[in-house]
């Protein structure tokens, strides 16, 4: 029964993960079931019974998913104590070596389904809402701990979620890191300044 | 025969900017050549005389057209000698205004269609790049005007620009003018600092 319910878990996560992948390049109405089920391998049965909901259901655990693994990525670079205008340079260039190392297909996870389907999909736009405000979040309190105060910090803090945000856009479709990069200097240009450093 | 060129152009002139809103709203994949002649409504037959090569080669006539209106609504905030920190925060507020007007379906004319189509189609991706080039560049103009240095105002121009990309994308998303208002304001305060004004 452990093992059953373990394959079932398993053939699940696949088709989040394939549908994660395939919605970021493709977008929502460019990724089709039969794609998801031949991309995971999954039996062509199991996805309404991990997903009563269809398509809409898949996409939004899967942008739950990759979500996640974005702000776990945002982590490494964004965290409390670190110096807030390297920690922004510092997640451009991941997110720039990300964008080269996948051919620039993999920019934000969101965005792509967050523009095109989320006039459509409440469930859809509910989990785009929560992860940016979470990414937003992560900056905001990076900024408190270097005393800005609440609503500076939490403005600054949308600024730079929304220029990664942009810059991703850009690097993507220019297909060049250079949008990230020049980002990535000006944000940390002008974090020094508010917080007060010289701009080294 | 003039008025039959003239007839001709109407209706490859709908076809365009029905393909443009319909973009905008579902993107690449989202869009149907059926929706595209029901909403223009033009003759079915049409389509391909007037684009040979089909939905690539409307929709990417589409964007063109598209990114060309936005220019010139880009253009009636950020001339070169408006005030710079003045302007974008004024080109934030027009283009809030302008979600809040479509109901949140207005935003970049462009950014739903580079995230999803960019990477699959050369003449669409290259259609986007020119116009964030554009777009680009009429704020470095400015920034140059206002003394900065070539290298710095390039930069600062592809922040502004990712920085605007991404808030219209939050705000889309939030339903929410609120991203575009935080980073106006944040924009104005930080490009007076720049531009070695006091921040008011």
């Amino acid at each position: 029964m452990g093992k059953l319910r373990s394959k079932g878990e398993e053939t699940r996560a696949k088709m989040v993960a394939s549908t994660a992948k395939l919605l970021q390049c493709h977008g929502y109405h460019g990724t089709g079931l039969s794609q998801i089920i031949k991309e995971s391998g999954a039996p062509k049965g199991s996805l309404y019974f991990h997903f009563p909901g269809g398509k809409e259901e898949l996409a939004t655990a899967a942008l739950i998913e990759a979500g996640r693994e974005f702000s776990s990525k945002l982590r490494d670079s964004i965290r409390p104590d670190t110096d807030p205008a390297d920690a922004i340079e510092l997640a451009c260039a991941v997110l720039g070596q990300e964008l080269v190392e996948s051919d620039f297909v993999q920019g934000c996870p969101l965005a792509t389904v967050a523009l095109e389907a989320a006039t459509h999909s409440e469930p859809i736009r509910q989990a785009c809402v929560d992860h940016f405000g979470e990414w937003q979040n992560l900056i905001k309190l990076m900024l408190l701990h270097h005393g800005l105060e609440e609503e500076r910090a939490s403005e600054l803090a949308m600024m730079a979620l929304a220029t990664m945000e942009g810059a991703l856009m850009l690097s993507r479709v220019r297909r060049s890191t250079e949008p990230l990069e020049q980002v990535g200097r000006q944000l940390h240009l002008l974090l020094s300044i508010v917080l007060g450093r010289s701009a080294d």
